[in-house]
């Protein structure tokens, strides 16, 4: 299996190496072979390429299985006009690719609770997933401009009916394989979007009679997002909400240095990245937290490769060394063993051996 | 000064009645005249007139210096077509009248933390205001339709600049007589229209020099009101990230049922309502929560009258009904009295006499 990393800025550079030790160690254990190549994306592309997606990265990634990407972004190109700036390398990647399906699974560790801005008996107990649609709607829209000599701007929410099945089947199979309950998230009393969206998703119910189904306006969503999280199970909506919506939900658990995500196309291939940005307060100092980054292997392999024994065996290895206590500083546990990038992640690879 | 009441439906039509007892104690004591009329809309006006916003509603509301509104929906009008329902009589008066500055304040009751979802030294000492652009945004924009046989869908994000300027100034002004800091929120790594957004923001910093101005990503404003709410103290952003971000708020300090909004057009006219909806679940029963609706009153002396020693009164009299235990069923307090819709009501009053 070809995979393309792409380290990335600040931290990526870090975690990223994690990612490929725990990788390294499943091949061996589990007898396949991973080849690994390294691309440049983001801020560094900038610096080395002047361009934040070279085409020389897209050839690359267009010829792999999966793709392990670490962060973007940092203060010395917030200055940058957008066509230079680490974000777009990631919304290029994203479309080149096809990857219309951002997967972010949410779920509360127990030992990290005290950790979550929400009361413990709030928070406790979920497990949620964002399906969010990834390649289309106001990101991609046009027009997306500005009129009248710079007197007025305009930015378009646009959607095929094709574009809105595929992800929302995508949502109606991850609620079959969890707790069959789908949560699709619009504002139908407003977007004539909104209400194709909410149309498609009543024709696809048929096709899925086990999945319980309900909408809920994006403004609601919020609030109960917040007030009961261990009501959803899978939530599915477009592309900007996703993007509100699925920051919202990472931070309930008080555990976003260990969320990963996926960003699948419709054959399988994917972008795996942590939730994290490329934190460039802590970048260089080795106590990065490396586990969004592990589990965004882990999700590689069982979405792209359908390896769901190994997936698990680095979901298993980093449980049993959070239970152990041992934690990186943002974790910010009450007792137990400091831990920093290096030391976590070999924790984590002598547990997979 | 001539008030038009809206009821609306469920449990607008009991707490609007609160509200004009209190509005009437005022008037005594400080010795105004207010004068009020009754309007439909909403589901009740769909069922009396076949229009969820009847001419004649329009016609008074035009007319009057300030509007008071109950709620509006509720699951009998749930399936009807979208131009008969409740929340189009909502969205026609504020485009009518030009209501384009909505103000949301969100403020944490010392007494009602237990009830927040968040852990009460997170959000204890929360006091922040969010300003919503709302006559503009994708709730507005043409094209709005279907395409291509139903093939594709389409919604408009337009903003002039004349638009964002006027809310923006607003806000500065708001962030003038608070703590003078303003967060802009807008999605300017994706969006066209927050680019210039933010560029109306940078331009008008120089006619506030007093207030301190930050930038924040509407994803990154999404994790921040959970992770750290008293970061807070104004935040200005357009249309619909206004409605999510502001719900998202609603919830934080646990006290929904006391939040108020204020709906400004240009010359202080107002639309007043409570931030929570008809709750069709409790209707009836006399035990809804009357606050938000009477702090929404508050908020009516305070920007369309001017009347800020009367406002305060009314606030002040609220917050001594809480300290003395007091509360509606919603409010879940530990210990403390229960009073239902009119107790509360008189109570209030009685402490403004
Ligand atoms: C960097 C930015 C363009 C991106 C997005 O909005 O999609 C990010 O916030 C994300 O969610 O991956
Ligand atoms: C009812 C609905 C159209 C409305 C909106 O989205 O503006 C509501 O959610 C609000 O925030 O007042």
């Amino acid at each position: 299996k070809q995979i393309v990393l792409l380290p990335g800025d600040g931290i990526g550079t870090e975690v990223i190496k994690s990612a490929k030790k725990v990788l390294e160690a499943i091949a061996e254990e589990y007898h396949h072979t991973f080849t690994f190549t390294v691309h440049a994306i983001g801020g560094s592309a900038i610096d080395s390429n002047g361009d934040p997606l070279p085409p020389s990265t897209v050839e690359a990634c267009k010829k792999a299985d999966a793709i392990l990407l670490g962060a973007v972004g940092g203060p010395k190109w917030d200055q940058n006009p957008s066509h230079l700036r680490p974000e777009k390398g990631l919304l290029g990647i994203r479309k080149a690719l096809d990857l219309y399906a951002n997967l972010r699974p949410v779920k509360a560790f127990e030992k990290l609770l005290h950790a979550s801005p929400l009361k413990a008996d709030r928070v406790q107990g979920s497990d949620l997933l964002i399906v969010r649609e990834l390649t289309g709607g106001l990101y991609f829209g046009t027009p997306s401009e500005r009129r009248d000599d710079g007197k007025s701007v305009v930015d378009t929410l646009a959607y095929t009916r094709t574009e809105i099945e595929r992800i929302v089947d995508k949502a109606f199979q991850c609620a079959q394989g969890r707790k069959k309950h789908l949560t699709s998230v619009d504002k139908a009393n407003v977007l004539e979007s909104s209400k194709l969206w909410r149309e498609v998703v009543e024709q696809k119910k048929a096709d899925y009679p086990e999945v319980e189904v309900e909408h809920l306006l994006v403004d609601a969503a919020a609030m109960k997002l917040i007030t009961n999280p261990t009501h959803f199970d899978v939530i599915v909506t477009e592309n900007m909400f996703g993007d509100i919506i699925s920051d919202e939900a990472s931070v309930l658990t008080g555990s976003l240095g260990m969320l990963p995500s996926a960003s699948l196309r419709e054959d399988g291939v994917g972008l795996y990245e942590p939730v994290h940005g490329s934190a460039p307060d802590i970048a260089g100092q080795g106590v990065a937290n490396p586990i969004g980054m592990i589990l965004s292997a882990a999700m590689m392999l069982r979405h792209s490769f359908s390896l769901n024994e190994e997936a698990e065996a680095i979901e298993n290895a980093v449980q049993s060394v959070l239970d152990n206590g041992y934690h990186t500083p943002d974790l910010r546990m009450h007792n137990g063993q400091k831990a920093g990038t290096k030391e976590m992640t070999d924790l984590i690879v002598d547990h997979i051996k």
